[in-house]
């Protein structure tokens, strides 16, 4: 019994603790391979940049550095950001830029901005496990929309506005993740992104570009982002430097209309004040300074090669009956069973077995997907990959079994 | 007209730029002697250690200093805030501990446990302007308390509580800044600290305790927070870097309940994921290793000398009829001019003369005190200090003759 649950918020009495993450807190025991987290690899952080970007920046302008920084972001990196983003056909200036305490503040601040409880959100479904926990804390019914190997079908999304607008509801805010989408890896295709924004300014909603895996492409050809389709401003998009320089440094960004990114900018200003200075000045000094240039083809090189090793270790070790998404880049494998195999029930055996991974149910908003599974194939050694999808095959075998049985 | 107020959420609509931030950020011209802002001088930063122990983390351990943290803080740096704490006589373990990203993001995670629009928040009257924003924020009403050299009166707030109860009305959060309050620079007696945990006890509500200044007194005795005194989990006690080590890092701590540390750990999960981990471990070197223990006599010896400067150019170019508090810490002044004289329009003609303030007004929760100022004496430079309150009591002088005339 929580003492002082009467004082709390409503919001606060809707927040609970995500069984994933409480699970992910139990496996501290190192024998275990684990495909659960999402965590990139340490071999791809440019330590010695790092180290000598700070002490640059600590002995050419200390002041600079460790003095409070403004809301909206060191200018240099704002500046940085936007030219960037104008290279990926986004027509922005610094105005429309903001540095966030990582991509995750985004989400966080656009809700804030957007929902009240109540409000209605559409989503990919499955979709990122913060994502929905963040809309749900909001109070929002969250409506998700299938997949297929293209992304998220925008004819789904389609039909579904206009059945909610025949009952005179309007959902807010569409949060959709493009690239090598968390949890599937799958990529939405150019035409589907240029349907969502026509779809936005019809129904009048907002769209939450969110894509910090977009320079992890080991293969094919780039897509540019929605927002550089967006002509109304109802695009925000959001992209992190947790896969390309480190997460620990909780540093993002967003592309925004002036005005939402004013409002992002005042409820910021309440939430954290600005984003920690230090880090800003090494991640722009490690963009401009070519140093993520030289960096960024090491890490696909990384998980281009960890991606290959796992996806011969499922043609190797999985069942007949098992599908697997094949992405072109990203963090994350998708796995569907068969029918009958609940990855939930399963997996105190897979722990028995010293191999985890998470449930596929999480990631949908209603829950189902029980014989899904997200498998994170950027942070195990390679010669750990293909023991732990034996490991996990050899289980799903056992499992198979005794349900025929 | 901003296009997409229809589809903001009843909290951003409440959202409104503040007319001191807006007026802080025309204050470009470089001959303006600023007595306005809140920021920490640059000379009192520990660039030589921060250096030195930003090389030592990234070389000892790249990986724990770049790699995702956990919400609830590096736990070394947990524990060595909790034996901190614990120096302070105030009863808790690590699990009482989170690392913030800042102060203000536990101001604002406070407001977000507890505050719901209507909800009844008492506050020093003069209190934190970015206390008084993100309660508002929140649509919470606000009440504020009166003061005097003791601090915020407890009899007030007695009063307050009694009347309110009989209207069926029970405040949900009492905010309180005890050491060299901002924007006054009072301190709060032991008897009042005492008294209010009390108060919190039989009204039943939460007191949330910011102590960002309790390091920097320059004379007197330390007097023990209002957390030590608290037997029953009511007190959110909060304190930051941003004074000792360095406001750019965004980096702050919480000692509270258990319960209420895990609900906050769960907000701020949500937030920011957690607060930035290459900081926090510059931060535990910093006080395990001994440097925050050469480094605070300095800040001290720098802020005491300003502010004797400070008050001694007070006696010689302000009016007879002005009155201000003296301080035995922090880094304001709190100065009341007789009752004719408007603060608040006065400023452009300041402006003018090449000098600016804040007005007092704006730190009231009922916007009186059109006749105070809150004065910064950490930021100028020594010399500047003995001219710009020449300039200020000059102007002051003029404005009194011309209400007289």
């Amino acid at each position: 019994m929580d003492r002082f649950e009467h004082l709390y918020s409503d919001m606060a009495k809707r927040v609970k603790p995500s069984d994933v993450r409480e699970i992910l807190k139990l496996m501290q025991d190192p024998e275990i391979i684990s495909f659960a987290g999402g965590m990139p690899n340490p071999d791809t952080f440019p330590v010695a940049a790092i180290k000598e970007i700070a002490i640059r920046v600590l002995e050419d302008s200390p002041v600079t550095t460790l003095q409070y920084g403004t809301t909206e972001g060191y200018n240099p990196l704002r500046e940085t950001m936007a030219e960037y983003m104008s290279s990926q056909r986004v027509d922005c200036s610094i105005d429309n830029v903001l540095i966030m305490s990582g991509a995750t503040q985004a989400i966080a601040l656009t809700a804030e901005l957007f929902l009240d409880n109540g409000a209605t959100v559409l989503t990919e479904s499955p979709t990122f496990l913060a994502g929905l926990i963040c809309f749900r804390n909001y109070g929002a019914r969250i409506i998700g929309l299938g997949m297929d190997d293209d992304g998220v079908r925008a004819d789904l999304l389609e039909e579904k506005l206009r059945a909610l607008a025949k009952q005179e509801m309007c959902p807010t805010l569409f949060y959709t993740i493009p690239n090598f989408q968390n949890p599937t890896g799958v990529t939405l295709s150019e035409s589907r992104r240029r349907r969502i924004v026509d779809l936005a300014n019809e129904f009048d909603f907002i769209v939450l570009e969110d894509d910090p895996y977009c320079h992890l492409r080991f293969e094919g050809e780039h897509i540019r982002p929605i927002k550089s389709f967006d002509d109304s401003g109802r695009v925000i998009y959001t992209s992190s430097f947790s896969k390309i320089l480190s997460p620990g440094m909780r540093l993002g960004w967003t592309v925004a209309d002036a005005e939402l990114t004013r409002k992002l900018a005042l409820l910021k200003q309440t939430s954290d004040v600005s984003t920690n200075v230090f880090s800003q000045r090494i991640a722009n000094e490690y963009v401009k300074g070519k140093y993520f240039e030289r960096q960024l083809p090491i890490i696909k090189e990384i998980y281009g090669r960890k991606q290959k090793i796992m996806l011969s270790a499922l043609e190797r070790y999985f069942p007949e009956s098992a599908r697997w998404t094949r992405p072109k880049g990203g963090m994350f494998l998708w796995v569907e069973l068969q029918r009958n195999i609940d990855t939930k029930a399963m997996f105190p055996k897979a722990i028995e077995r010293k191999v985890a991974y998470v449930q596929g149910s999480c990631f949908f908003p209603d829950d189902s997907g029980k014989n899904t599974m997200r498998l994170n194939f950027t942070h195990p050694a390679d010669e750990k990959i293909d023991e732990g999808i034996r490991r996990l095959g050899s289980l799903i075998d056992a499992e198979m079994k005794a349900s025929s049985a």
